[in-house]
């Protein structure tokens, strides 16, 4: 069957780059992939998955970091124009742009499979040498750019939906499979509202994968560095008055947001392991001579460990309240995006290697990588799985990436998609025919 | 010839409101009084006066708080479209909008009289019950609005030129007089490059005056609380990096602004006097998970006299200084508008309060009021005329406003317009005719 | 009469003098001044004063910035060594240092005179050209000195009360005269304590005085400039913790205190007038390796009026509690002294200008002395007296002093101490003689 | 010859213990251990030590931490009177108080043991459930106690040398033993002078050691988890001023003590590992009503790796540089202490291990402890060796204390005692036996 597959795969090459340029031309922030995710449904459906998305797959009050309604409505207007499915695009209005294909083999365990499908904030280069310009995909939307791979990870979606597609009939009856796609990663802040819609009730076992990160032909089974993490922004409210003529008439909320600032970044170090604060961004006031009224910062804390991120959250939340009281300022915390860390089960992580071993595409397998310092919302789900028993994992698959992540002229070898297609079939497969086999 | 003057100027009320609402229509913000300033010099020309305009008026170093030059072209480009005059719009291309009207009536002192010229950027109202709306004159500039009254400065200064040019003949011999129409007030930063400029080497007797701040019928003969002050922006230049991956690998510009900001306001009072301190904008950072890299602060100083200025500036030069060194942190200084403090001469006072009595308008003469707080870049040219020996003053004519100054439905009683004509006209003529006798 | 007053107090000199060196030589700080009060009241009790001390013109609750206990009990025990009177030091224990002393001479206004009589902590110099020292009446009590000229105010007071006792028979029946001889000035921390007690209520005129500021043979008839005042300590209380090992196991006092001192001096200037704030004294931490438990200021805020100084002493206690709850540290306020600012009766700066030119001794007689900056707490009797309807003044008999106020080689012309004594006596009898013929 | 060793050190057990006693009696900070030190010597010539000491053991200039002269001098009249060798004690004047015995037994590799004989700033507990104070061998020595196990270290280093002498001829050819005592462990004040004396040239094998820490019969053979460190006090130097009547005129030194404070603690982490930042200690200003003219603080730094110390380190005098310089205040910095991090070598371990095993004695016997957080000056010598090609180890032998380490209450069991002995005599052999079989 492994010869099978590879060989499916390979003869649809095409087709998998095609979806990623198609995504990559018409790249969606956070919470806007109306046309990405309304395309994905259509072609599921196409495939023969059951659909679920919107609402259903998105608990609304777990979402974080919305665009405002305005925006929100703006593109998808946009989405309209730009050839998203009629259909499939309704439920996802306001901002519900999640998927999930699912595919009911018969009695067995539940297989997750999840791909992050949105873009980031980034001019795309248009010098000759960036190829998705030369090309002619380059983005169409500005300011916005898939620079993080996420057009590729959505295409991986689709090569994996595509593969089981055309396998089913020799599947029968061994468990459940789940794609899901899910929307703003960037920020962490997708993940939570899709497990709080309890998508992962049925689910088993709950893969994810990241291209890039390493050189092409490199395969990181497991990654386990991942911090916990809050993303918060602050809304400083104080009162303006004439700087020269009336001084103690204002409530200077630049005070209080610089005093903020400073014993932010002065929160104690843990014991127990690495933490971050950042203040990325401040601003403050209006005019040179005026007292500032407002003030606004984005925050973010890590940790090493839930426990260390929840102090570090906690005493920042404890200096910002008392930095706006201390100069008479009113203050509103608007939480932006939450993952947790988490770590790999080893099972998966091993079988994974095995895998990839098998695939002869591989120079360089390394286990586990440990890098401290980024965050990932999919951390959501490997905690989810992992409570009720089951085993998660999160593998990278290296790709020669031009510029670095998040760079305007990032792109990857996509020579390195099909090897991912690859990778999560078959790793589902070996899962489920395994525990069949043993059941 | 005190009836003559008064009949006259009731004459052409309708001429010079008639001005007002052409300048209050055409907004200029500060050194891009392309239009307004190329009219009033074709105007003066028609009346026989002697012009003086641009680089001849303006030191081009002393110029403080240009917009961007791709601004100040734009502007010109509208200025043009907006019926610029097209001969003496030439000469103040790049931001040198400043204009003098000479009428040399032979030897005998100097007497100058400065009206400022520019807008404000405020987004005018347009609400019925806002008169410039209703009657169709407010602002066709987007967010820019005659806000403080400086249409009306405009109009007096061409009121006046009018007034004098019918009276030349009845003046012959008595001396010179010098009608300046400054650019750029607002952020007190035309005087300085006018004063630069050498325009009151010949100038015995300096008067300036404001419309507004008391109401209608009250006359301020001398205003002396103005501030020293110096206005300044700060860009702080340090290094971005990844805030969970490589915190210390940033330099965090950020940590600098704040450590300025806290330290700013900490500065020790003087012992002499009023001081001011101001941070009225500060932004810093672009990513919620990047060390910040530029940080961008405005800042102003005050002092009751120059010394106190000195002390404030010097001392907040050198917090800035070191807030960035402390961070590895580079940063530059660049100066946007200064005024001096400055205390008009006691015998002008008395003559405006004697003129004023004897115009029989007004109920409520003030001598001298002292409301500290606020800065004029004016106190330029009273310090300059008053180190040569010579006499300033500044009076201000109160008008009954609606919204305050600089707000969006600001507005005046333009009865009031005629009066400050009379005053300025009366003044003049009362200096160089008693001198004349004294001589 | 003026004359046998000046030839009575010319030939007291000696004593007065030989008064004024007594107590330089046993000088005690504020709330200890057990043998200082308690040998004036025997002396006023000789001279036929009626005397009241102790609980009776003290407001225990309103007395502030006490020693601790058993600090004051030493100071009690020392001062019946070193000669205190053993029966009037009764009353005075547990700090209530106060002494009155009463000449009821019938119907007719009130006059109150105050003399502060507290030392400073201050070690006094030994060199030989202290004259003190050479003279042998230099400090016996270790690091406490007259730095300030109280010792001389306690002699003018009795000086007063020798004249007066003399003049008796020829005053009969012309009012109330009240020698208050007051504790604790020092801090301004005593005068509160005694308007509290009510000693002003059947008072009409009050006159206090400072010898030395300016120099011999100069007068200040009136000194307007004090401002208000409150002095507080702050003893901050947080969680040691190991620095290296638990640092997030601390609850940093250290921060609170340095945000909090950041924070205070950058207390916006005031529209109305001058304000100060000083943190004079910060004491945080033990050890190097340990999280700072404990830390504890002295904090003083002033204002031009009381306005200002409740505006600031208020923002400052938010500030405080801020930075206390910032870095969960508990945190406790004491009052340690207060003043007002006051406003000297033009009428009485007049008296005293009169009677000062009078005694032909004054080379340089100044109306009104309007610095800024400093603090007395007298002026909580000029402003009892003057609710009342009544009329208060300070004055200030110049005196060529070696050192400066609070130096530690301090000293004054005493040929100056017996004008004062004139002026104090002169200016009672003028009043209360006007008075009677008056009524 | 195992054998023989615990019966010789069972035997002398009595003697050992009365060492320490001695030794607790009287306890003596860094840099004072004149009595210790002196009669360590005696000792050691006695048993046949070649012994150096004072200078010749010790690099002026590195010493770091050093109390003032006249204390240094106080000390050493206090030793002379409490018993110290009137011969020995000559040399160590001044605080050269590290002494070394040297057992040269001919070719072969030099193997080196140190023992820190320094007490702690703490008041020994005088309850009757404190056995020291029970058994009449509690500190003489107002505030000075041996409360970490110093007395301990320096009673083993005699036991050690002791059992060796009794040995020496069954040693015969073997190698070369030094026994370093050394001061000034406490604050890591120390060892850099001794190792910058040129003590390790001819060491090829380096033992150190402590008690306690982990409970009774518990071995830890080597610890890791040493933070390089720096100790160093800032002297802040500005002016002082009337707070009220000319703020102006200070240059606070308090506001660039507090700005160091909240920017040093915000100093950023490291991607690469733990750090720590400490101000232990502020003090600054005398008085409530003056501008603070000095401020001190005790700072301290720390790092998982030599790297990150540098950083922080680096960074820290940035800060305390700037602030200084802002506020126009001259500062100095002194440095009080130093360790590295370091790593105990992989075979002295297992060596440790093995022999702690062999003698039956511990139930639980630990590789290697990691705990971060904590400093130690042994560092430098674990460097200096492994840096020549040598071995280093660093272990700990458990006993069951009494109240923590540094409290008032410390005391170990002192069966756990003779234990050392054993290990550091039996490592020693065993490393110097199998050199010379494999030689």
């Amino acid at each position: 069957m492994k010869e099978k597959i590879i060989q499916f795969i390979d003869g649809i090459e095409e087709k998998i780059i095609s979806y990623r340029r198609d995504f990559h031309k018409y790249p969606e922030i956070g919470w806007t992939e109306y046309r990405t995710a309304s395309k994905i449904a259509r072609r599921l459906i196409e495939l023969g998955f059951e659909v679920k998305l919107g609402r259903d797959v998105l608990k609304d009050e777990d979402r974080m970091g919305l665009p405002p309604k305005e925006e929100l409505e703006n593109h998808y207007q946009r989405a309209l124009k730009q050839g998203a499915d009629e259909e499939f695009i309704v439920p996802l209005r306001g901002g519900f742009t999640g998927v999930i294909g699912i595919l009911d083999l018969g009695d067995g365990p539940g297989v997750g499979m999840r791909f992050d499908i949105d873009a980031l904030k980034v001019l795309e280069d248009d010098s000759d040498d960036h190829l998705p310009h030369r090309l002619k995909f380059s983005s169409v939307n500005q300011n916005v750019m898939h620079a993080c791979g996420h057009d590729c990870h959505a295409a991986i979606g689709l090569g994996v939906a595509e593969t089981l597609s055309s396998l089913k009939d020799e599947m029968d009856g061994i468990g459940r499979i789940k794609l899901i796609f899910q929307p703003a990663e960037e920020g962490v802040r997708g993940a939570k509202a899709m497990v709080g819609a309890g998508i992962l009730e049925d689910i088993d076992y709950i893969i994810g994968g990241h291209i890039g990160l390493k050189s092409s032909k490199t395969l990181v089974c497991g990654t386990n560095g991942f911090m916990a993490t809050t993303k918060f922004d602050i809304n400083f409210k104080g009162k303006g008055a004439h700087a020269g003529g009336a001084p103690n008439e204002g409530n200077n909320s630049m005070l209080a947001a610089c005093t903020a600032v400073l014993n932010l970044n002065a929160i104690p170090r843990h014991m127990a392991g690495s933490s971050r604060i950042n203040v990325g961004v401040l601003s403050s006031g209006t005019d040179r001579n005026v007292i500032p009224e407002e003030s606004f910062m984005k925050v973010e804390t890590r940790g090493e460990n839930t426990e260390i991120n929840d102090y570090v959250r906690e005493y920042a939340l404890r200096i910002i309240e008392n930095s706006a009281k201390m100069h008479n300022v009113d203050y509103r915390v608007k939480y932006m995006g939450e993952a947790q860390c988490g770590e790999c089960s080893q099972e998966l992580v091993e079988r994974i290697s095995r895998i990839g071993n098998s695939l002869g595409y591989f120079d360089n397998i390394i286990d586990i990588s440990d890098d401290v310092g980024g965050s990932e919302d999919f951390t959501f789900m490997i905690n989810k799985v992992k409570e009720k028993g089951g085993q998660s994992v999160y593998f990278t698959i290296g790709t020669d990436t031009k510029g670095g992540h998040h760079n305007s002229k990032f792109d990857v070898n996509e020579k390195d998609i099909t090897n991912a297609v690859k990778l999560f079939v078959m790793i589902t497969i070996d899962i489920l025919k395994e525990i069949k086999q043993l059941g």
